[in-house]
C-alpha cells in the first residue's frame, strides 16, 4: 500500500511580515510540515492563501489523500466555496488535520457545528506539557506518557467543539490551564484531527515529538477506500426493500421531491 | 422550576396542498404538537415557513427553551439568516428537536457537520418497531422496551450523521432496513435531539408513545442556566494565568489581532 | 418528586488512626458529606467498613438512590459479596459516586472493567485548578468556569479508565500534571460518577465548589424510574417475534439451555 | 510489519455433542475460524475448553497478539483465574473478539462491566441483515452497505453493554428485533470487539462477508506495540514532579501504603 499523499494548506501571512517567525520557518510553516513529510515518504504539495482558488483547486485535491490546515489571522479571507469543496472531499473521505489556530477557521467551524473560536489564549511563552490518554491510539505511537513544549502560546477550557469521539492528548500549561490538545472526530466518511500546539513565533513544528504526532495522524486519516465524491447520493434514490415486503395496501410513493440538498 | 417555553416550528406546506395531510392534522403537524405539549403544561408558540422571519424574530426566541423543528420539502426556502440566528441560539443553551424529515434542514446540517440528507428512504405504508437501547435516558422514561408504529415511511441506515453522544432508540422497518431514530448531541450549551418517527401521510404525532417521547425530549433539552448569548466572548480577551507565572522571559503579546468570527 | 435517598459509605480508617485527619473530619469524612446533604434536603444514611455486611445490607440499599464511596487503604478488605451485591444494584438503577482514592476500590474496578488503580500520584500539598469542560452538564451546575483546592494529593494521566461517556471537569496540578477529574459512565440501568478531589489529610470536602459537585452529582445519578433488582432476568426467556415471522422451515428451539449467568 | 499471531479460543462442546452442529464444522468452530485465518497469513494457535488451563497458558498468550472468544454451555465452567489471566493480557495490549453467544462470557462481562448476558434470543432460524453504519471504519472494510444472513438465531435489543466506543454494524431480524451486532470498545491499552453473527447450527463461519469482518478486526485489533504486561505499574511509585513545584510548606509523604491492586 502506497503512502497516503498530503497537501498542506498554509495562509501564509506572518511569515512573509514577521522576521522573526521568517527566522524560524524560512520556507513557511507549510514548508517545514512538508520537508518532514517528503522524508517520512510521502508525496506533499503545498497551498498557500494568496494562490488562485487559494491553491486548492479540484485537481489539487484530487491527488489529496490527508489536508493539513494552518490558519490564524486570515480565516475570514478563506472563500465560502472552497470551503464547501473542502468540506465535500472531507465527507467523502479525505483526512483532514487542524493545527493550532487552525480551531477558529471555516472548515473547523463547519466540521464541528459549534463555535470553535472561542478559548482562552494567552501569549506569554510558556511551557506546555502534553499527555497522552490513550496511548493505544495510533496517533499516539512511539510517543511516550508525556512530553514538554519549551515556549508555547497557552490555550485554555473551555474550548467550544463538540465532545470528540477520541481524546487522545491533554495540554497543561504554566499559568494554570488546561487543554484537550488532541482530538478526533469523524464526519461522513473522513477523519478529522485536531492539534493544539504550533504556534508561530515558537519553533514547534522542528520538535520531533510534535513532527512525530502529525506523522501519526497522517497515517491514521488517511482513507481506507478510494474517495469517491457524491457516491452517497445513490442513497437518495427510493430503496427497495432488502426483505420481501408484504402487501401494506399503500401505495408505494417514490422520489416525488427531491431530498438532495 | 417552571417548564421549558416550546417554539414549534413547521413549514406548514403539505398540510395546505393536501387534503389527505389536512385531515390527519387540520391545524398543521405544528399544531398538533403545540397541543400535546400545552395539555402537559408547556408554554407553546408556533412559527412557519411563510411568516416574516419564518417566524424566528429574536422576541420570538428571547422567549424559546426549546425549539422543535419540522421540515421536508422547503429546506432551501429557509432563510441562512435565519438558520445562523437559530444555531447562535442553540450553540448558547436553547434545546433543538429536529423531527423526521428535518434530518435534512439547513440547521441539522449545520450542528451536525455532515450531510445529513443521505439516507435510504421509501414510502409504503411499512409497519416500525421503535426499541429502546438506553432505557435509563430521560428521554426513555415511562417507554417500554419497544413499540409500534402501524404505518411508517422507511428511514435506513446509513444515515450520514456524526456518531451520536447517546443514542437512544432504534427503528426496525418490515422491509429489511434499521435506523438509529433516536439520537442526541451536545452543541456549545445546548443539546440537540433527532427523533426520526414522523412523515406527514400518518397520524404518527397523534400516538401516545410518540408524543411521550417528544415531551420527555423537551424536558430534557432545556438548559439549566439562563441563555445569555453572546456571553462566551469573553474567552477571547487574553487570560490572565490562574496561577502565578515564573517570568518566562518573554514579552506577553495580547490581542493583536481579533479572535473572533 | 421527592429527592434521592443516599447512603455514604467510607471505609473509616484514616479518621480513627491519625488525629491530623480527625482535626478535619470529626465525625468521619461520611459524616462531613453526610452533613451537607442532609443540609440539602436528602435522607442519607452512612455505613462503615467495620460493620456487619460493611453496613450495607439489603435493607440499607433498598432505601437508597444513590451510593457514594470513599474508600482509600483498606480496598482489599471489602467483602466480595458485598462488591457484587453492590454492583447488582447499580445496574438495576442505583446511582454510584466514587470520590478520589475510590478509584482502586473493587465496585470501581468491576464498573469500569480496567486496572483503575493506575494513575500517578504525589502528596506535595500542591494547588488543583478543577476547568469545566461540559458548562451544560446537570453536575456541572452553578459553577463557574474553574475553581482552585489550595492543597489536593496530585492525581496524574494516564488514569486507567474507559473512555468516560462524559468528561465534565479537568484537573491540572501545580507540577505539571492534568487529570480527568470528574467523568461519567452508565452501566446497565444505573449511572456512575467519578471525581477525584478529596484526600483525606485536606479539608476538600467543606469547600463549597466540591459539595455543589456532590450535590449536582447526587440528583444527576438518581435513577428514574422504581429499582427493580433482578427484572432484566425476563429478556432470557426465549423471545416471541414481535412482527409475524413467515415459516422459516426451522423448528423453533427455546430455553434448551440456562443463558443466565 | 509481520501479521498479528490469533489464538481461537472455543469450549468445542456443540461440535462434540450433536452431530448436525458437527456436519457444519468437522474441526470444531475454532478450526474454522483457524482456517481462513491462516489462509489470510497469520500465524494461528486454537485452544479449547478441557485443556489444561484451557489451552490458554501463559507461553500461548506470550506469542498472541489476539485471541477470539466462542463459549456457549459452559461460561460457568471457564475458571476465574483463567479469566483474570486474559483480561491482563488485555489492559496491557492484546486485542479480544468475542463472538455471538460470548456475549455471556465471563471474560467479556469482566471488560463490560455490565451483565452482559442479558438480551432477547429466539431460535427459529430466521434471516438477519447487518447493516454497515461506519463503513469508514477499519473493521468494515470492503463490505458493503449491508449483507445477509439467511439463518440466524435472533438476538435482540436491549443488548445490557456499556455504550460501545464505536457502533459499526447494526442486525436486522425478520421477527422485528434490532441489535448492536458489531461493537468496539478500549480498555487499558487493548481493543475489544464484539461480534453478534454465529450461531453453530448454521455455517455463519463459512460465509465470506463475515470472515472478511473477522479478518478486518485482527487487524484492527492487533496491538500497535510490543505487550509488557505489568508496566504500567510502575505509576504507581509516587511521581517526582515534571515541572518545578514550588515549596508548598507540606512535607512530601510518599509511597506509606501500597495503592496497587
Amino acid at each position: 500500500m502506497s503512502l497516503p499523499r498530503v497537501t498542506v494548506w498554509n495562509e501564509f501571512i506572518h511569515e512573509t511580515e514577521h522576521d522573526s517567525v521568517r527566522a524560524i520557518y524560512p520556507e513557511g510553516i507549510h514548508g517545514c510540515i512538508r520537508d518532514f513529510l517528503k522524508a517520512a515518504g510521502h508525496d506533499v504539495q503545498t497551498a498557500i492563501l494568496i494562490q488562485p482558488e487559494h491553491g486548492l483547486t479540484d485537481e489539487v485535491l484530487d491527488s489529496t489523500d490527508v489536508l493539513i490546515w494552518w490558519g490564524h489571522v486570515a480565516h475570514h479571507k478563506v472563500d465560502d466555496e472552497i470551503v464547501e469543496r473542502v468540506w465535500r472531499r472531507v465527507v467523502a473521505g479525505m483526512g483532514l488535520i487542524v493545527l493550532h489556530s487552525g480551531h477558529a477557521s471555516k472548515i473547523f467551524r463547519k466540521v464541528c457545528g459549534t463555535p470553535t473560536g472561542f478559548l482562552r489564549w494567552r501569549e506569554a511563552g510558556e511551557s506546555e506539557v502534553v499527555w497522552t490518554v490513550e496511548p493505544s491510539h495510533p496517533i499516539a505511537k512511539g510517543l511516550g506518557p508525556n512530553f514538554v513544549i519549551p515556549h508555547e502560546e497557552m490555550y485554555g477550557e473551555r474550548f467550544n467543539i463538540p465532545a470528540p469521539d477520541e481524546l487522545v492528548f491533554l495540554g497543561w500549561f504554566e499559568g494554570g490551564e488546561v487543554f484537550r490538545s488532541g482530538c478526533t472526530w469523524r464526519r461522513g466518511r473522513g477523519k478529522v484531527f485536531y492539534f493544539q500546539p504550533g504556534h508561530e513565533t515558537f519553533p514547534i513544528y522542528h520538535q520531533a515529538e510534535i513532527q512525530q504526532v502529525i506523522k501519526n495522524a497522517v497515517l491514521w486519516a488517511a482513507p481506507q477506500d478510494e474517495i469517491q465524491p457524491g457516491t452517497e447520493e445513490v442513497s437518495f434514490t427510493p430503496a427497495p426493500p432488502v426483505m420481501a415486503l408484504r402487501d401494506t395496501g399503500f401505495q408505494a410513493v417514490e422520489g416525488l421531491h427531491d431530498k438532495a440538498e
